[in-house]
């Protein structure tokens, strides 16, 4: 059977609601990032202070990448309705003056307790490469797919409690530099991620009505997964290897 | 100094042109990727066969990339006579009918010669999703940033015919599945590189008249050097390290 009767042939058979959300549910336990070798470290207490704050250094760019990345979601929608509902996740991150900092203000009290000036961080100067490449993949990917699809490269979150369990245990289990405080972001990351996810779950599933459609979302599920291993790629082969490229941060003694 | 007032005297400090020449060519030294562990290995016939398939058809993704990239660039100038010259980059890599096939047949050559199936290759499904991210940074770059910043970005080729020289000697020399016409692309590369990189780097001089678009353009470089080592970091880390991503290409008896 050549390719273009295979999509012809899927384009006559959407899946079901069940059979569509089973298909987005599979990437998870196929390429998430908690199944990286450098969570494992990270989580089980094996990297020093230096290698923890490469990981909330770099992973800062990611953060501050999801306010642009839903700011451009939402320049694509003239649904007033959706752009009420998506606005929350630029809240959650940037905040809400005067009372609510947001997850980037919690991030930086992380990179502030291991040490890391906001300058530098926020500069990203000291950022590999690799990571800011990755980011801004998933920006532009919001940017120019279709809108549907764009929105179920958000559906990584449905995967996001449980590692945000564990590295909340793990962490403060395993690194005197932790404290409560310093996990604020990803304690609430707890609550706001499956608010998101269900209401993105329930959006795509409305919407991709084509199978070519259901398709494309799962796809752009694994390619935000993408986005996430390759981050951890880069950090791994930079501080645990310890090829750190030109130009990178690097922690003291490597 | 602060910051502010550092810029302003910069601004008023523009480098002569065989300063400026200067430091752009101090990048090379600094974060070409001929520095890279992976191209040593690569040359001095230290790889499998897998692992140099590896590499092509990652590189192959750049490859892809460039005519996209200069067609991007002359997308933003008015100026025909700029044009006529630059189109020429395009015909090196998507060749000129009837007879002259290009750059990316002469790469398609090199993947069929280390058993590559070539649709397998233009599909790109098997690359690491690092090297796309880097390529597709490299495009961004140079739709968004000014007209000879962009132009900057393509002055690697300054320092690319030693590496491809130590390229073809070296793979000549090491592995018994490469000869003479699967070379043809680096061959011909060191013709066209010094060509372009001769008219890019007058190109630059002539239109970074500030010190803030000179440094612009040394920074472009850097960027540009980020691009390469980025894509040979996750290399290394797939295909020698040994961390292959879910989804990529996996050489027999890795």
């Amino acid at each position: 059977m050549n390719e273009f009767v295979r999509k012809i042939e899927a384009a006559d058979n959407p899946w079901n609601p069940a059979e569509f959300e089973a298909a987005l549910r599979a990437v998870g336990p196929e390429r998430y990032h908690d199944l990286h070798p450098f969570h494992k470290l990270l989580h089980g207490g094996k990297l020093s202070k230096g290698q923890v704050a490469a990981w909330a250094l770099n992973r800062y760019c990611y953060q501050e990448a999801i306010p642009r990345k839903d700011a451009a979601f939402m320049s694509r929608t003239h649904d007033r309705a959706l752009r009420r509902e998506w606005i929350h996740r630029i809240h959650d991150h940037d905040g809400t003056p005067p009372e609510e900092e947001g997850g980037i203000e919690r991030w930086l009290v992380l990179t502030d307790c291991l040490g890391l000036d906001r300058d530098y961080v926020t500069g990203m100067k000291g950022a590999l490469p690799a990571t800011r490449f990755a980011v801004e993949a998933y920006v532009r990917f919001v940017v120019e797919q279709p809108l549907v699809v764009a929105a179920a490269s958000s559906l990584t979150e449905l995967f996001a409690p449980s590692i945000h369990r564990e590295r909340i245990a793990g962490m403060l289990a395993n690194y005197g530099f932790v404290n409560d405080d310093v996990m604020a972001y990803f304690k609430r990351r707890l609550s706001q991620a499956p608010r998101d996810a269900t209401f993105a779950l329930e959006f795509v599933k409305t919407y991709a009505t084509t199978r070519e459609l259901q398709d494309a979302c799962v796809e752009a599920v694994r390619f935000k997964c993408n986005v996430l291993w390759a981050q951890l790629d880069a950090l791994h082969h930079a501080y645990v290897v310890g090829l750190i490229p030109p130009g990178a941060y690097r922690p003291e003694g490597m």
